[in-house]
Formats: C-alpha cells, sequence, structure tokens
C-alpha cells in the first residue's frame, strides 16, 4: 500500500523546500526593506467571500466544503485580496492610512493543473493602502522588482506590461463603444492576444462590437497615453522604468480593479504570467469597509520557480540548505557518553551543530561524514579526552588544533 | 454588509503575526540548529490518508471535501506525521538514514473551538527517522526543550511527562491483564487523570477491568521502571532531565506509537498540553515504505501562545515587528520628487527605508512621524538640496548631520 500526494499538489523534501524558502525569503525580504508588514488569514473563508463579488459561477473554480453535520459553506482560498479586504473593512475607521500589507500564504485553485498552475501554491501578496496616486502605484511595481533583482532576474529578462482600466475604458468609449458593451470588450481585449487577427475579428463580430473601437490596441500602435504621463514619471522616479512598458491588452479578469493593472511576464513570452496586480479603489468599501483606495499584487511560486530555472538562476534546493558550523565525531566510549553534552550546549548556544550517529571508531570515515554533510568544522572525541581535550579540524583549511573540552563551546560562540 | 473569519481560525493583523513569527522563529532556529531540515506537504490530503489508520470514525473529526465533479475524497490535514511517513515511504530504500526532518504547517480540527484549541492553528513537528535508541528520544526532547528556553520559559515552569507504550503495557500484563484488554486499559488510563479515584473504579467496573492492575499507577507511585534506566541517563547527557519526568498516565490517543510517548505540560497544569509525541517505529512500514524507527512531536502554537502570556514572555506583537533603519521624508518640491529614487535606492541595497506619505511641509511633524514608526534615522529632504545636501538625524542620539546626497545610500550600507 502506498499513498501519493492530491493530484496538482506538492511535496516539498528539504532540497525542494529550500528552494521555495530560497524565493520567500526574497520576497520577505524586498517586502520588509520596502516597509510592508506581514499578515496572514484563514486558509478557508467563508464560501460566500467569494461568491458575493464573483457570483456562483465561480463556485466549480473553488475547493468547498461543510463541517460534518454543519451548514456553513466554506472554500480554500483562491487568492487573497478577498482576505485582505475583509480584514481591512473590520479594522474599520481605526486601520491608520497608509497601511502596508504583505503575506506568503498558501492558495487553491480546483482547476485542471497545467505547467505553472497547480491546485496548491504560495503567492506573495503585497497591498497598499490608503494612498490613490501614480506613485503608490510606481512603489508597488518597484517592490515586486525589488524582489525579482534579488533572484537575479533583470530587466533584459522580465517586464512589467502595464495598462490602466479608465485610460482602456476611455479609449473604447471614444472608439464608439457604448457602456452596456464594456464587460464585454474588456473580456474579447483580455483574449486578443491569444488569437490571431482574423480569429479576433470573427469574435468581434459575433458579439456586434465595432472593430473600428479595436484598432487602437492593434500591435506596438499605442503604449502611450496622456492618462499615463504621471505614472511614466513616476517609474523613472522608482528607478523601474527599464522594466516597465504600458500594453494596453493586459485586462486581468477580475471584476475589483478600478485603476491601472499589471501583469509581470518573460520577456520573450515563456511561461504564463508571473505575477499580476492592480488599483481597486472600491472593493475594501463593497466589504462593509471605510472608501479606502488600495493598489496590490500577487506573485505565485510555480510560474516565477520556471522562469528563474528556465534561466539558470534557480540552483538545485540542496545549494540552499543551511549548513552545520560543527560536526561532533566519537571514536571512544568515553567520546559516545560526552557526545550528547557538547552537541546540546552548541545548539544552546546558537550553533548549528551535528552529529554521527554511527558506531565506527575510524575517524577517517567520520571526518568524511562530516565533509559530506558540508559542516565548517568536525569535532573529534577520542584518545585525546585522556588529557581532557578534543580536536578540532577546520574543514576548509585542513588545519587541526586541540582544545580542552570544556573551552568548545566558547571557541565557536 | 460584513465579513467574519470561520468560528475557530484566526486573523493575524501585523502585531499578531509578529508575535506568532517570534514563535517560529524559535521553534525554526532550534531544528536548523540541531541539524534538522524542513519539510512541507500538501494542505490537504486524500481523505483514506487518514481513515486508513484511525477508521471512518475520524471523519467527523476532518474537514473533508471532494472537487466539484470530482469524486476523491480529499481532507484539511489534522496532524503531520502520516504526511510524513507517506514522503519517507515514498523515498522507500532511497532515503538516508538518519533522516532529520521539520515542518512549520497549518492544521486543521472540526472540532468545537475552545481555549487552546482552534480549527486552524500551525504546528511544529519534529522527527528523527532511522536510529531506534533511547538517545534519539533524548535528543527530539532537547529539541523541544531548546525552542522552549529560547522563548524565555525554564524547567520551573514547564515539565516534558514521559511514559513507555512497551512498559506500561508489560506493567499491565504483569498486573493481570490479557492482551485483548490491552486497548481498553490504555485508553481510559488517558483518561484517569481527568476523574477522581471513585469514577475511575467505577469505568474499570464498567469494562470489567481487574483495579488491582492500576494500583500500580495511582499518584507519584510509580514513576520509574527498569526499562527506562537508559532513557534517564541519556536525558542527563543531553541536559534535560531537570525538565523530564517519568508519569504512566500519559498515554497519547494515537495508535501509531510503539516506544516513548511524552506530553509538555505548564508545571502546575494550566492550560492543555503544549506538545506531545513519541516512538512510532512501525508507521513508515504501514504506509508502504521500508521498516524505519522513528520519534518525534508536534507543538502547537495555540496553547504555547498562551502559557507564554500567562507567565509575561509573549509581549504585545507590536514589540516584534521589523523597525525601519531610514525614514526619508520631504520638506520641498525638490525633495518630492528625489524622494522615490533615494527610498528605492536604501531598499535595494538592503536597507530598511520608509517615507512619509504626508504633504505637510513641517519638518517637525514629518520626524514624529518618523520617530513613531520607531526609524533609527530619518533623512529630511528639505532646503538644503539646493547645496546638493541633505539632513541626517539619528533619531536616538538626537544629531544631526549634513550629507551629500550621492553619498547618502553608502552612509548606511
Amino acid at each position: 500500500m502506498t499513498h501519493q500526494h492530491p493530484k496538482g499538489t506538492r511535496d516539498f523534501f528539504p532540497a525542494e523546500f529550500a528552494a521555495l524558502h530560497h524565493i520567500e525569503d526574497a520576497w520577505r525580504t524586498a517586502s520588509i526593506n520596502a516597509g510592508f508588514e506581514e499578515i496572514e488569514g484563514p486558509t478557508f473563508e467563508h464560501l460566500n467571500l467569494y461568491t458575493v463579488k464573483s457570483g456562483e459561477g465561480i463556485v466549480s473554480e473553488l475547493f468547498s466544503f461543510k463541517r460534518a453535520g454543519g451548514d456553513v459553506d466554506y472554500a480554500l482560498r483562491p487568492e487573497f485580496t478577498p482576505t485582505l479586504a475583509r480584514m481591512a473593512a473590520a479594522k474599520g475607521r481605526s486601520l491608520s492610512l497608509p497601511t502596508k500589507w504583505f503575506g506568503i500564504p498558501s492558495h487553491f485553485r480546483a482547476e485542471r493543473p497545467q505547467r505553472g498552475r497547480l491546485r496548491e501554491f504560495k503567492q506573495w501578496n503585497v497591498d497598499l493602502l490608503g494612498i490613490d496616486a501614480p506613485s503608490a502605484d510606481a512603489e508597488i511595481i518597484a517592490t515586486a522588482v525589488a524582489a525579482l533583482a534579488t533572484l537575479g532576474l533583470t530587466s533584459d529578462d522580465v517586464v512589467v506590461r502595464i495598462s490602466h482600466r479608465s485610460v482602456v475604458t476611455s479609449m473604447l468609449l471614444e472608439g464608439g463603444l457604448d457602456e452596456s458593451q464594456l464587460d464585454q470588450a474588456l473580456a474579447l481585449l483580455d483574449k486578443k492576444e491569444k488569437m490571431d487577427d482574423a480569429a479576433f475579428a470573427t469574435k468581434l463580430e459575433e458579439a456586434g462590437l465595432p472593430s473600428s473601437a479595436f484598432a487602437q490596441f492593434d500591435g506596438d500602435a499605442v503604449v502611450s497615453h496622456p492618462g499615463l504621463d504621471i505614472l511614466q514619471t513616476e517609474l523613472e522616479r522608482w528607478g523601474v522604468s527599464d522594466w516597465c512598458a504600458f500594453d494596453f491588452s493586459i485586462v486581468r479578469g477580475l471584476a475589483y480593479y478600478t485603476g491601472i493593472v499589471f501583469e509581470i511576464h518573460e520577456r520573450s513570452g515563456a511561461e504564463r504570467a508571473i505575477a499580476g496586480g492592480g488599483r481597486y479603489d472600491k472593493l475594501i468599501e463593497m466589504f462593509g469597509g471605510p472608501s479606502c483606495p488600495a493598489v496590490g499584487f500577487g506573485m505565485g511560486d510555480v510560474v516565477l520557480s520556471l522562469v528563474l530555472k528556465d534561466k539558470g538562476l534557480l540552483e538545485d534546493g540542496d545549494t540552499y540548505l543551511p549548513t552545520p558550523e560543527v560536526f561532533v565525531v566519537s571514536a571512544s566510549d568515553e567520546g559516545d557518553a560526552l557526545l550528547p553534552s557538547i552537541v546540546a550546549s552548541l545548539r544552546t548556544s546558537g550553533i548549528h551543530a551535528r552529529q554521527s550517529y554511527k558506531a565506527t571508531r575510524n575517524v577517517g570515515k567520520l571526518v568524511t561524514e562530516a565533509t559530506k554533510a558540508k559542516a565548517k568544522h568536525v569535532i573529534i572525541l577520542g584518545g585525546e579526552l585522556e588529557q581532557g581535550n578534543v580536536v578540532i579540524k577546520n574543514l576548509e583549511s585542513g588545519k587541526q588544533i586541540e582544545l580542552a573540552l570544556d573551552a568548545v563551546v566558547e571557541h565557536f560562540s
């Protein structure tokens, strides 16, 4: 009898976890350096937190359940923004603004697993609440870029493709659409890039939308708009304009965006979007909170890991595992009895100390084990104990010293 | 319309998260220093991973679900040991022994929430695989103790209450029970402490068990056994014997324990158990892996937090929040334009740098904001910019210097 992890989920053995941790470290450091504070919510929420905004149609994309004998519907969270909006709304007027929050929780989607898309994944969420200004939009983008740069990516590798809901909306209205056609037009624009021109024209015809209103979004024809000049200036001030390009084909499916929307992509178009976000100035109010402008993004670990691996920027996870400062081995009965107290004292003093569990008295084999564990030093409890001493060998330099037993912990502190 | 988090779950705002992080840091450091490597599994598993060992009765304690349109039963993990056993079994003979793993995942129980018992909680799991020796039992206990000591607890505050499945079993058999009565006897022994003597006697009578076999577990009558002498020696060698006491009333409900079992309790009996664990030498084989001895424990965040708070060892979470090295404020138009690039450069250089979002030109108010944010330094972009300079004030010493704008980042690096 063997058991497998559920389809679309992952087992993180130490090497895999270390690679994930390497990414999470970059996320956390970029967030903290930028003054964001970490939050976390429940792994599951009331189902209606998701259906109230997105309708019942979203239920098929969620893992939903009831407690045995209970009548409340729950769902594993598919994204963090509703939780964040709920938490912000719960604070109400006591929420001091601006509020800068980030989190690195797990998320869940009941979709068919594909490359870059799993049923459980980690996502970095960063949100800046209370500032309705292009400077805040640029700061959010700069925070995402800072983490990517820490991981070794450059503006040659990735691009932040930026659009703006109200700019695109006003372009569509100026192009001859009326308000009632906007939702449909945005949905088609979202898919434009994945079709050839003929297919897109057919779709427009089917929807009864005038193709003239969409000509302005063709190719690289339009990538600027007066409404984006201030944002462009702010992106320059934040030092990330090289990483960014305006691109009105970016729509983002989610209904709650009100201002800029953006996605981060590998430049050549390899893999899915690395991150996506935008401004959502109405959402917190919709969840019962005060009127509160907000901008944020989410960046999952799955696509980012693929892009980093594609570019040789994510080593085999073993590289990122913590390695011991000290490895303690015993080659004598007296050593066996003393080993635990030495190891325990080193650990209590904050030192990463491992030991051999082998019964061998062969010092060469024991030192080989320490080397394999990538220890910096090996402490050998051997015949020198008769004089109250131990041997300490530096495994990098090969140098060896003899030290009094009771001076060992201080030596490494 | 307002939304609440589901009953028995928690919202972690920054202060609450910082307090949790403070505990997780102690757990992670104790694990890494002791040579354990971090792993993680899926948040939900196939339901049969839990029912195969514990029977269908466990289903009511689990949050279980299917994917919409799917026919596979899943459950949110209530504990980590089955996942760990599954992962170890998956490695099969390629698992190098000893293997030392830890994890700090979320767990879920569909029970009625009570003090110390929530529906979602974090649990530190530590497991040592491949060593069947009292020294490994003691090392596991020493690792738990190391984290508790880091958090400020002493052996006066908490006690590791240790029993041994086979010692208790042999005592019961010697006391006159037969094999078929053992499960029932262990279950009653588990509840003995929560009843008075009369109630316990009644229960024994109802179960048809001879009370004579249980006299040896009364009060403090028996707290040693020849089978525990080596463990006692190892606990002394590992420096934790002051923290430990043998106590045969500790049974642990879980069926998979085969050797020592232990719980960590607040000494006076306040709150529930802080941690529980034991040896489970058959479990990995039962999950399809090789025969592999194993010992481990789980420590949740909920009871531990209560005990730490009871003893004044867990501050208000604000204390643990990261504070900025630098807070940048602008009191001029030129400063407004320069602020983002200075802030971005500081952050890119690894410095925790915040800024004011206020429009005021009142330097006093801006410096007050920096002080409130607990910044070490404030950089003031004011009139000195005309000479290409900024003012840097050390908020601890009150000392103030003027520095060339382009020397600022290097000054803090």
